[in-house]
């Protein structure tokens, strides 16, 4: 069994060295309790809620950034997967997740799937997700709104990640009374249908007026959540990767090899 | 607003003549009760647990059975989905669906993803489902475990579905007290991914061992369930497709404009 360290924070806009301080801690206490892989929230570093590209700019942080390094001393034997607002060499800034260990920074994956007003402050990275073979299990990075791309999802399970980390930042939407959140749905059926890990950082509090849905989920690759933390603090979840690494449903069933590409690749005609 | 109704069914394996005269009576109520769009389980004519390919062949039927002109003159001017054995000119052995009006057969779909022992009994069909443009909006009729793959249920929502039509017949699965069945959460997610409406209609009862779980629900095209039963008899939900028809989420966030084929196209790569 795997144990998942995911910390719902409420980082303060603007406040990186404090965010960034905090991150850390988060990481040694996730550590200190065991933790093999932890997820940090989406934009941990910096906070979300930006009014202006310059100010998403003026917060942005390069991978050789003093944190990324405290991270990797944290670490341990664990694998560290956070959101960060990044600053590429030639001033370009994406919302990005670091992947670290005790090595130091193992890949740093831009965010494709920018959500609403990211548009305005983030350029969309243009490669999919790496698939990392860690310590941790093969753990592929995501950043929240990314999850609801099918395509990619399964791009990943298809590529052999065994774990989905999702730092995310999810704003409170509408949802029946006793439903989970709309994205944690969407966890487990992801889980489901490709029999992966799927665990989601998110963060919590009110940020410049939007309020925070706090969903911090990890689910199990059988597609059921194993834990839920919607207060502040750090969730501890155990998880068997294992069953990620076996698609087989029956003796005649098979998650993957019973995929028809054959015919996804027809387009479907409308006849009216 | 469309009235969609679901026929939760115990269909008796091997009451050929029995199970179509039960499938025409609900359509007839499903009508009757104001149904623009009516969903029959899989296999509503023949049963599911087949012993031999012989016995599956020996319930197969034609797109030119009578119980279709049944269906299609008790249609009114509703929209029927079913699922049935198809046996084809060449002897040939499909577990189908069915999409018939007043007037007539319009589509005949066969199962692509077969399920398990499905697969001593049938032949996989080769082509997706259509997408038709009827008087209950634009219609893709998939058959149950089809409802597993995303890549198929995105791509129907792509070429314009607004409701899946869903008969099914799903075998009871463990799952958690209190959650729902687990093939429900995956046509929440994919209702939410791609904003369309999911139609699932599932039998009920216990043949020839295998318990069913009844799962019969319809989920709008928000992500959310609108109505379930568990019990035999007919469902009645009002779903909104205008909403399936926008795929707009907010000012700067779409469903589909926010998708990002050229990263899918790339293939993850495995990096240890």
């Amino acid at each position: 069994m795997t144990r998942i360290a995911c910390w719902t924070a409420a980082p303060r806009v603007g406040d990186l060295a404090g965010n960034c301080a905090r991150s850390v801690a988060a990481v040694r206490e996730a550590v200190t309790a065991g933790a093999g892989l932890v997820v940090l929230p989406e934009l941990v570093t910096s906070g979300y809620v930006f009014t202006s590209p310059q100010e998403a700019a003026g917060l942005a942080i390069d991978p050789g950034h003093e944190v990324f390094a405290q991270w990797s001393r944290a670490a341990g034997d664990a694998v560290v997967v956070g959101g960060f607002c990044e600053l590429a060499p030639d001033g370009t800034v994406f919302n990005s997740a670091a992947v670290v260990d005790a090595t130091g920074v193992l890949a740093v994956y831009r965010k494709v799937h920018l959500w609403d007003e990211e548009k305005r402050f983030f350029t969309a990275g243009d490669a999919p997700p790496p698939v990392l073979d860690t310590r941790a299990g093969r753990v592929a990075p995501l950043v929240c709104y990314d999850l609801e791309f099918p395509e990619l999802t399964r791009a990943l399970a298809l590529a052999g990640a065994e774990v989905l980390a999702v730092p995310t930042n999810w704003p409170l939407v509408p949802r029946p009374d006793g439903e989970r959140p709309p994205e944690v749905v969407i966890a487990m059926a992801t889980a489901r249908v490709n029999r992966v890990v799927v665990a989601c950082c998110d963060r919590t509090g009110t940020e410049r007026g939007v309020r925070w849905t706090a969903g911090t989920t990890v689910v199990g690759a059988d597609g059921w959540p194993v834990a839920s933390r919607d207060a502040e603090g750090l969730l501890l979840a155990e998880v068997d990767l294992a069953l990620a690494r076996d698609k087989r449903l029956t003796a005649r069933a098979h998650l993957f090899e019973d995929r028809r590409p054959d015919v996804y690749r027809a387009p479907a005609p409308v006849r009216g």
